[in-house]
């Protein structure tokens, strides 16, 4: 019933002339609340692989951190609608590591929401480019864009049609307090990149990052954003509360995608390391499906 | 003479306890200002090398990407004192892409300031990571870290003994106008960001971007923050005035890095682009000369 009620109450379309390119088919936010829907769960997976935390006996196989990915994946993927590749770790492995996550990306396939963590934002000739990296040369969904240098360097991402920007808003980390937080005409700095970054896009292709850790803004955040979809890390290693969060931030058709890295994917780092994340990730999805409600 | 007067004029050291890790040696601030006077130039030339630009005849070489830059690499390496990799570029063509960048920065060799232009940033453990990408698995001696997410998205770069952190300052973009140049608090919230960050490093491992099509901007932004090194993309493509910026910015030991990416690399499409290029870069080298005087 849910998905009738979204359906109604989303602004009219202000997608921009989309870049005929070579890019992947992407995930609309329809499929992805229908996924939420049929699986109960807004979990995402957060893929932050660590060659130095994986179980040891994976350091025989070939490609060690792909292989610990494929088997976290066939472990969870009943539990989540969505995987999230925090680049930096692969980076760190060099070409070795954007190889592990080229395979990653596509060993997870269609009927996950596919994020890649990255970050990225520069000049828009750059910005671009990043687009056509994570875009089009891989399939990813949506990525994660860091707002610093305003419009033209966020605009590029939200140029290919179907695929999602998800924007920095108010931040999980200790350091959110340095820019996010400062006032500007009454309000803070990330109130005005909420307000600023939505006109760029629509609730169709463009989400916020909102820490998990800022529970008692989400209230106020609601109010400036309140049909868009917010990716939420912070949960776990980082200390915030799916239950708070939950019940600030939920709307009619969700609007959550709550990440969770470290406590489920190093559960374990023995020979049970896929065994136990889907322990872990079952406790999040069954305690999610209770908010649902 | 002006080395003697710039060692005497430097803050003391506040670098924090160093990583002990597998890092490549790095320039510092005295060995770049050695080769800035040697070369009397501090032209930085940007390795914005896009695949559908370079000369077509190219594209028959194994590595399309990594010759181009070789040629420009060899025809300009007397002219300047650093290359700019900007990753975008690189990560556009996935796998090979990312070779295309290790190869290159491996022949670019240690006697030029290697920026990778990367914009990263993350939370502290994600940070380490992208530090570890381009201070280990990579020999940079710089990576260019977005600001948004705060003091612990930034250290992790300063933690690495000898290598630099180059913080977005003001950007050269129309976006700039967008967060940047909110006010806060009676400032701009790029001079919260230059006083904020200048405390996280020293003028040894910390430098600032600071657009060239922002010239009117400098003098203020020299009174925040005086010792610091500037990397100046705008000039070229974007419209900035390398004479405006250099009469503002610099200081006795020069002080700036100014980017040339399109202006240089793309100066002939043809078999003569390495000429071609040359004969910019060289022009621009000249141009510098006259302004240290």
């Amino acid at each position: 019933m849910f998905l009738v009620k979204f359906a109604i109450s989303l602004p009219e379309s202000r997608i921009q002339e989309p870049v005929t390119s070579n890019q992947q088919p992407a995930m609309t936010r329809h499929q992805l609340v229908e996924q939420i829907h049929k699986k109960r769960s807004y979990l995402c997976v957060g893929l932050d692989t660590d060659i130095t935390k994986i179980p040891k006996h994976l350091l025989s196989e070939p490609d060690p951190v792909f292989s610990f990915n494929k088997a976290i994946i066939d472990a969870t993927k009943d539990l989540c609608v969505s995987y999230k590749i925090n680049t930096a770790f692969y980076e760190a492995l060099g070409v070795k590591g954007w190889e592990a996550m080229e395979k990653t990306v596509h060993y997870i396939g269609d009927e996950h929401f596919k994020i890649a963590d990255a970050k990225r934002g520069d000049i828009g000739n750059t910005s671009d480019q990043y687009a056509k990296a994570f875009f089009e040369t891989l399939p990813f969904d949506a990525i994660t864009v860091a707002p610093y240098m305003g419009s033209d360097s966020v605009k590029p991402f939200l140029q290919h049609k179907g695929k999602w920007a998800i924007v920095l808003g108010l931040t999980s980390n200790k350091g959110a307090i340095d820019f996010e937080l400062l006032h500007s005409e009454g309000e803070f700095i990330y109130e005005k990149v909420l307000q600023t970054a939505s006109l760029w896009g629509t609730t169709e292709n463009l989400m916020f990052v909102i820490g998990a850790t800022q529970a008692n803004a989400f209230a106020d955040i609601r109010k400036l954003t309140p049909h868009h979809f917010y990716l939420v890390p912070g949960v776990g290693a980082q200390g915030g509360s799916l239950k708070e969060i939950s019940e600030q931030a939920m709307i009619k058709d969700c609007g959550i995608l709550v990440n969770l890295s470290r406590a489920i994917i190093y559960a374990s780092d023995g020979e049970d390391f896929a065994e136990k994340a889907r322990i872990v990730a079952k406790e999040y999805q069954e305690e999610m499906q209770e908010y649902m409600k």
